[in-house]
């Protein structure tokens, strides 16, 4: 398998960049690889590279970028909005939702919401690491939490929410999101918006239901916990609204893992 | 928080019925509940019941049924045929698919499946937790592992296949469900396949294109897990062919835990 890396560094055919802790670490530690050993780098900006190991010790790398694999994409303009949950439903939200497309993650603390702690850094993380194993070209925003207060009050109302509303009127989700495609005017800046476990307080609910950016929509008839309500939106948003419609862009496996099918 | 138990004894108003060694051990140990405690209760065929302990000590217990409060419901007719995965991957697969709705998980065992052991009994007793924990009334069916040409040989023709395919000719998920709603007939008995981690075998692929029962769908531009690929399509699919239009059928929380939004 050919290690696959997002580095901050700016990459460009011909460059050598030094390899940081992290691409230090995972390198010699976790994958032992060793000079002139192939990997993938990708920055976020500059597009997909093929690379190889210049030089790597204990305490310092260098990557020789060689090719350029893919040329930089984007993904929609989707930010999601959820409330803390525990550890690992929240770590689970981050690796899928990263995989799903999500631009930006924007953690909010709601009336109900139970875990009062987040570890940013380790979201961050979590969000690197999943972009980097299933061929993204970016990695998504992880914001700073903020209240729901401030979230309501200080919202852009360019950006239309697609709000997760278990109770109260809706329309189903494949119905609102096709609605939406004919109706908003500037439709390119999207938010699903969903509440803790045992779901938003009844005046959230009320609040949010009388701003004109908000569409309650519906998820089905069964109970879904926070987390799986979040992806279930966001898998049906990129398959009507999104990028559901794009193929990926060469074969599903890197360079040289058999991706035509031989074994 | 009022437990809600799923029990394989018949239920009905005025009943009363002993609680088997899960429930017993959930209420005693896990809940630590006593006599007089109320609880809620299904078993998949009858709906799901109001009750409370009448008796309760270490070796038997006793649950008096006291009023219907939901009346049977079902899912749509849809089985999720998945390859093996990593443990945590395929409990984090049960959980998620047993919310949105699967009727019943069938393992297939594909040339690249590298999962060699799967502990069916531990991914039953994850389907009827997550059917508990999430107000669904019934449990799906875990089956035993069949090899990818039974499966394909065995396959009944009148049940259509969604086949998640990350390589080659393939409709985005959106526009294939849209599709099959207008032209497949007896369109009420559906399966979604999806590939171990590294895809399917080129092998399989080629056969699978060759089955009228089978449409290949593409669920964007992302490399997606094998536990993400599942997911998404089938939220996808509930949402444009399932049962995405129909709403919880009371509020979102169990009775007396303040599902009025009252804190």
């Amino acid at each position: 398998m050919i290690p696959r890396l997002y580095i901050k560094q700016s990459l460009a055919v011909g460059a050598i960049v030094p390899a940081d802790e992290r691409a230090l670490h995972y390198l010699r530690n976790v994958m032992r690889r060793a000079t002139g050993d192939p990997l993938v780098l990708f920055n976020g900006r500059d597009g997909e590279f093929e690379a190889e190991i210049a030089s790597l010790d204990k305490r310092k790398g260098a990557l020789k970028v060689t090719r350029l694999r893919r040329t930089q994409d984007s993904v929609p303009d989707l930010v999601l909005c959820f409330a803390p949950l525990k550890k690992d439903a929240v770590d689970f939200l981050v690796e899928k939702a990263t995989e799903l497309g999500v631009a930006a993650f924007q953690p909010v603390m709601t009336r109900r919401t139970a875990a009062s702690r987040l570890n940013i850094d380790r979201l961050r993380a979590n969000a690197i690491e999943a972009a980097e194993q299933t061929e993204r070209l970016t990695i998504p925003e992880v914001r700073a939490p903020i209240s729901f207060d401030t979230l309501v009050s200080s919202w852009e109302p360019t950006r239309h929410i697609i709000l997760c509303a278990e109770a109260g009127p809706a329309l189903p989700i494949a119905d609102a999101l096709k609605a939406l495609t004919l109706h908003v005017r500037a439709p390119n800046a999207w938010a699903i918006l969903c509440g803790p476990e045992g779901g938003f307080h009844v005046s959230e609910l009320d609040r949010l239901r009388t701003l004109p950016f908000v569409t309650p929509v519906g998820l089905g008839p069964r109970i879904l916990r926070a987390d799986t309500a979040a992806l279930t939106a966001l898998a049906v948003f990129q398959a009507i609204l999104g990028d559901g419609t794009l193929r990926p862009p060469h074969p599903m496996m890197p360079i040289g893992t058999g991706a035509d099918g031989a074994e």
